[in-house]
């Protein structure tokens, strides 16, 4: 089994490791705007660090789940790459929102679409393996012998 | 294996939407009451939403874990039902909470029992599985060979 | 493929449960400091309560992630008991920030350690698989070979 989904495993763990550092960033601010906790308030430019982090951990049990139904039920190769590109948008959104407000539009707008991209495959996969185990009908086999 | 979880991936799948929704509640509700990123007070009507999805957030991974721990070791069909059946009363309680403060709780309610049932079903199986890998001995089939 | 990953569902479960009742334990500071929802502030000692709670959610499937790529990929006993001294530590940092400030410092120090040492193996196990799986060539068994 773990070699069906090692990259799907690996996504994940830069996943963490990146979770981690954003965990550190917002650390490393409290320290330097003076917020001390448990307040999470105080200072503008520690308070958009804080809520990048906190979307981003809104955000990150969904983009597991979609990023191991896409993977396993779609394709994981695929997957993985799409897995991959949203990790870099949550940076784009993590730096520019720590700049800015409107600093965060651009990331947060990418990783939108991979997570809409990743929805659509998991549909597209876990339907197909729904009808193939419950009707004995598989679209995908017969889509492939069309062209074979 | 993806033919073994297909309902439970399924159903996954379909709270990960389900938090993709609340999310574009909150971030529609910013817009109506005038809250302004990275703010995330100044308006009680806002707060409330706002509440409401993060604690749907607080409780999703815990979920997510029981969901998978009572569906692969105690039995699918069952656990996908009770799964469903959380998902709707995560819909209640934000659709309550939204409306006010003791709209929340009736969707709450039904929620912590689905999740006090999904413990419960996952102890049983994960212990049955224990005890049938260290032991061998399986509880689950020799209950079963009673009634046959 | 349950049998191989039951531990690692035994300790997933656990800490589903002490996140259920750490939720219980803000519940009840929420009755105790009379502080009604959705409002999360107003007194230090429910603020402090209120942050641990938030601090484990946030870390909650960052350890999650770890705790099963360095289970299915390095090993899995040895991981699960890293993974009860995780939850030990997490029950240390809940109880010291609820009652103070700084007692939050010690279960955080061994937490974040041991979240260190679990991606570590995760990086470790899934490196090998990878190398193992793209250039057919295993370190773990030619290691392993040089003792035999």
């Amino acid at each position: 089994m773990a070699n069906d989904c090692v990259l799907l495993a690996a996504v994940s763990l830069l996943s963490a490791i990146q979770q981690a550092h954003f965990a550190k960033q917002v650390g490393n601010a409290r320290v330097k705007y003076k917020v001390i906790p448990p307040s999470v308030t105080g200072s503008p430019d520690f308070e958009r660090i804080f809520r990048a982090q906190q979307n981003t951990i809104e955000f990150y049990p969904l983009f597991l789940v979609v990023l191991w139904t896409s993977g396993l039920f779609f394709n994981q190769e695929i997957t993985s790459i799409f897995g991959l590109v949203y990790l870099f948008s949550r940076y784009m959104y993590f730096i520019g929102y720590a700049d800015s407000t409107k600093g965060r539009i651009p990331g947060f707008k990418i990783g939108l679409a991979i997570l809409t991209i990743l929805i659509s495959l998991s549909v597209a996969g876990i339907t197909n393996c729904m009808i193939d185990k419950y009707f004995d009908f598989n679209i995908a086999k017969k889509i492939s012998k069309l062209f074979l």
